[in-house]
């Protein structure tokens, strides 16, 4: 396991390198009640030229796991926190027209589909029907139909931008999807099969070309972001322990996200922007 | 379009070359009353060295779409029509107990995951959450339970066999995908967006690597394969017409089957073997 990561000592200095500056004016988090998610919304508000609006969702705000979210936001003027459940289109639906509201005739710069699953315990012979469904409903169909609901939003603020290329400055679509959905690279099977979860960041890494290709007229920027192996209780399920830090990998990822650009939108990068195979 | 296909002149002496022998004892085909099913189980009877089993699969045998296999199973000994849904569990356990009954205590050689929907209409702003789950429960849950089912008639056939090497001679699983589902080439975008096949086609691209590390061991070949575009009642739902016919495309699949070895699992190969990228 170790060999695999022992790049990152040389990753820390191109970090300090490129403290690239992202200018968004207003920002979507999908289940920022934990992991990735609040730890995005945690080093969004702590940033210099934070975001005015973040709209941190999760799919029960008022349930015990979002009560360090509700704190936050408490804190933090413009951190609002909205009702999402990505696997209900209802849901979805509502979570759109409230920040709609909110943003009264202006557009969402930036969408983090970063809501997810994992069944961890399976393995291909054990892998059911009822988990690979559930899992491509919150993993696949999820960020479609967010990406759905929030579109008139995103072409809004892509449509208000003075700038001339593609940025999440401007309008922009983040999936994150993990390594473990490469199809060559299939990162850690001897640890965990996880089909239900591969397949599903697989798709997931498809919907994320599809549109780029959708929405290359809109000049919004489509991205599958593996985020690396990450220390989060999702990651915890697994059998060994991940090698990233959350703080390392938000503060990467927030560096890394000012540098995208329209070559490469429809691509697939890690924390640090670097491109993966399908 | 058709720039897309000019190769397929200079494929036409590829295939009179490469006439090598299936020897396959047993073969199950999916959805194999139309289509590339029913051409594979047409040309299958047909060779010399045709297998003596050749399991022909199903959802509705005595409904009318099913009439022409029936006629072709009531002509030739060892075709059996075996009702199977891909979208239903039950039904694709009792499909595996009536062949391994068959059977009689001797594997099955071929498997050959055919079954597929497709739903043309939507674009990626009108793709439904519905469309979505219903397209991977066949496309991509369906082939996981099937080989599930099958996987100890597989291993049965691959411990029986006298051969060394992976072969489909010996075991082997053949998912029927598309280069539609290749996030990379995404072919034919500009006339069809048809996303809830793409994402159904790389998460079956994806299931198919998981098979090839998790039977390698078992000496089960397991290949993504893609027929081509080929002119089927399927292909015929979307606006331009196919430009492959099934004859050619099903003869280039029988010559291509034996040459897949141990060096092609878990890999997309095209009609001719050639390797698509994921």
């Amino acid at each position: 396991m170790l060999e695999l990561f022992n790049k990152f000592g040389a990753s820390e200095h191109k970090l300090a390198r490129e403290m690239a500056v992202l200018k968004t004016c207003s920002v979507l988090v999908t289940g920022s009640n934990r992991g990735i998610g609040l730890e995005l919304v945690k080093q969004l508000v702590g940033r210099s030229n934070r975001p005015e609006w973040i709209f941190a969702s999760c799919r029960d705000p008022e349930g015990p796991r979002a009560q360090e979210l509700k704190q936050l936001a408490a804190k933090h003027k413009g951190v609002e926190i909205i009702p999402l459940d990505a696997s209900k289109s209802s849901s979805i639906r509502n979570a759109a027209a409230r920040v709609t509201e909110q943003l009264k005739g202006t557009g969402l710069n930036l969408l983090i589909n970063n809501a997810a699953i994992l069944r961890p315990n399976a393995t291909l012979d054990s892998e059911t029907a009822e988990d690979m469904a559930e899992v491509y409903r919150t993993n696949v169909i999820g960020p479609m139909e967010v990406s759905q609901a929030f579109l008139p939003l995103l072409k809004r603020a892509s449509q208000a931008s003075s700038e001339k290329g593609m940025s999440c400055s401007r309008a922009a679509i983040i999936n994150v999807s993990s390594e473990g959905g490469s199809i060559k690279n299939i990162l850690e099977w001897r640890m965990a099969h996880i089909v239900s979860y591969r397949c599903s960041k697989a798709a997931l890494n498809m919907l994320t070309r599809c549109q780029s290709l959708a929405y290359a007229e809109d000049k919004i920027l489509c991205i599958a972001l593996h985020p690396g192996w990450v220390q989060t209780d999702m990651a915890s399920t697994l059998p060994e322990q991940a090698p990233l830090t959350l703080d390392y990998s938000i503060q990467s990822i927030l560096n890394t996200l000012p540098n995208l650009s329209e070559k490469h939108t429809g691509t697939f990068v890690n924390w640090e922007g670097e491109t993966l195979p399908w």
